[in-house]
Formats: structure tokens, C-alpha cells, sequence
């Protein structure tokens, strides 16, 4: 059922520069030729480091959380740990590092839950989603510069409440609640979270 | 169940600067200062307009989507029809906008289903996601230059599974599915999807 007449191109890329830098992404300018029409144009495309973020749930079924004063909304913000990949590092391992080095808890088992673009049309990187099972506060926390950080562990049903109220606005932890709906869904029993 | 032992401080913004200018966003440099320490600090910020996304429902139980070249992750993406607010607009008739130039649908009645941060830790937007119930092809498509748009009406549990098993990437469309879900699952009946 498809009423688009015209179907979409996949333009050639032909170069990128830098047009700006700044400690956590650059600015690229990438120079894509549309294949048919032969036109030549520019796209601004914003380019982090992949990120990760953590489900961890605790034995007694609690979702660590953690909450900050986040610079671009100039607010704070309730969310799950995490932060950027180094170069090379696995999403797990990166996730369980930033778990620990934010909010102290280590975990049991732990696997990737899946990964999303935060945004295609205009930002190159991924963001990935591991969940950490059986996590428990046992390590020391390990703030960077400038990191004050709320650490607070909530039922995962009133996390779940928080995400549909409100109470959780920021869109990549909502993806990671909807990846790991099912589980908990599993979990817990009953129908609806 | 609080393990943070420092509470997040409410940082005070004493100004920004545009640092660098495209046609989608400004990178802003912001300079804070701690209330505590007393430090003064510049975050960068990545400041677009507004965004809004739209799930339309056609009344056979069909959302609307559209499949696009993003110049952001160089590939295809399946997404919902959405786009850029223009300053004052209201996110419902922003979302019909949007819906009726890109897709060619128009719908009946239509109400805001949420909205989220991108990314409050770097940028200082809000996606605003619209539901458009009984929408239907029947205006004409106004695509702006550049743009190449598949559009296709996929049942809704198509849809859902595609949410799920890595079809549908995009974040903020994830986000707006989550919003809906829901109201799609009251309307379907039973109880997963």
C-alpha cells in the first residue's frame, strides 16, 4: 500500500570536513551527489562517540536510576546510568563500567537489549542499551569533574509509570524502558505494565 | 533508597554563545557557574527548533510510514512522518503539516500524545509526538527539495514488531510508538503487542 511515486535515492558520499569541533561531538559537513538528478549539496551532520545506556535491575526488582543537572535542558533530569564508549569498547563492558563508575552497583549476567540512532536524519552515532541483572551497590562511585549524581533505585513499575506520566523525558532512556518491557512484562506476570 | 551521597546541585546559567551556526541548529557554548563550588564551566549545547512526530492511523488499523535517505547515519530509515516546527506553532497542527506534506494523509481527530527530551545532557529541544486518528490519503504531496519519500501504510502490530526486531530504528520514533501503545492495544484488544 504504498502512494509515494517516487522512491528515495540513496545518495553518494562523496567527502566530509570538520566544520566544528567541541569535547563531545564534531560538526561535519558531508557532501552527498544525488545519483539521478547529478546535484551536489551539503548536509550538517552532528557526530558523537556511541553511547550506552544501563537497565539494571536489582533482586528485588528495582531499576537504578539516576539524577542529575543535565546542561541542555537546563534542568535535571531522571534517567538510567550511562555515558560514551570509548573507541573500540564493547557495549557491554562499557555499559557495566559506567553502571559502576556512576552509581556504585555491579551486576550478575549481562547482555545488550539492543541499539537505536538517536536521530538519523542529522547524527551519526548509535546509542546501545545492556541490561545488567542482579545489579547491587557494591563498588565504589567514580564521578567525573562536574558529576553530581543522585543515585535512587525504584520499583520497576513506578519506573515504568514515571516513563508514560512524565516523570522521564529523556527519549533514549524511554527506548531502553520499551526494549526491556518485555522482560520485565515476563518477569513480573500479569499483562500490563 | 537513595545511595548518592552528594545531591545534584542546580547549576546557574550566566550566558551563552552562539559558536557555531547551520541551517538545523546552533552549537551553543553555555558558561555555568557551581552555587558550591563556585566554578565557573562552558557546556556546549545543540540547539534545534522543536520537533514533532506523527502516528497516523488509518481505519483499517494501518500507521503511516515513510522510508527516507538520512544523510546522518548514510543509509535508508523507516520511520513516522515528522519534522521541524516553525517558532509558535502549535504541535498538533505542526503534526498534521507535517503528515499532509509528506504523506499525503489527512486525518480526523488528532491530539498531542507526548513529548520528550532528545537529549537533555547536550541538546536543548523537545520532540512532541501527535496522534491523527482516521487518517487517509487524499491531499497532495509537498516535499521539499531534497526530499524523497517512500510512504507505505503497514498494519500496526507490523508496525510493533518492527519496533522490536531492529526494522525501525529511530529513537524518537520508538518514542512516539511507546506514547501509542497503549491506545493501540485498547483498541486492538487482547493483551500483547
Amino acid at each position: 500500500m504504498s502512494q509515494g511515486s517516487r522512491s528515495p535515492a540513496r545518495w553518494q558520499l562523496l567527502g566530509e570536513q570538520v566544520r566544528h569541533e567541541t569535547r563531545v561531538f564534531d560538526v561535519l559537513g558531508r557532501t552527498y551527489l544525488h545519483p539521478v538528478r547529478g546535484t551536489e549539496k551539503e548536509f550538517v551532520v552532528v557526530a558523537p562517540s556511541d553511547w550506552v545506556n544501563v537497565v539494571a535491575l536489582t533482586a528485588d526488582g528495582r531499576i537504578v536510576l539516576v539524577r542529575q543537572f543535565r546542561f541542555g535542558i537546563d534542568g535535571f533530569s531522571l534517567e538510567i546510568p550511562g555515558g560514551v564508549m570509548e573507541p573500540g569498547e564493547d557495549p557491554v563492558a562499557a555499559g557495566l563500567r559506567e553502571l559502576r563508575e556512576e552509581t556504585g552497583y555491579a551486576g550478575g549476567a549481562a547482555r545488550l537489549l539492543g541499539s537505536v540512532c538517536p536521530n538519523p536524519a542529522i547524527q551519526s552515532n548509535r546509542c546501545h542499551f545492556v541490561f545488567v541483572d542482579g545489579a547491587a551497590a557494591t563498588a565504589e562511585l567514580e564521578w567525573d569533574a562536574d558529576e553530581e549524581i543522585e543515585v535512587v533505585a525504584l520499583p520497576a513499575d513506578e519506573v515504568y509509570a514515571l516513563a508514560r506520566n512524565g516523570g522521564i523525558v529523556h527519549g533514549l532512556v524511554l527506548n531502553a524502558l520499551m526494549l526491556f518491557e518485555p522482560e520485565w512484562r515476563a518477569r513480573r506476570g500479569g499483562t500490563g505494565v
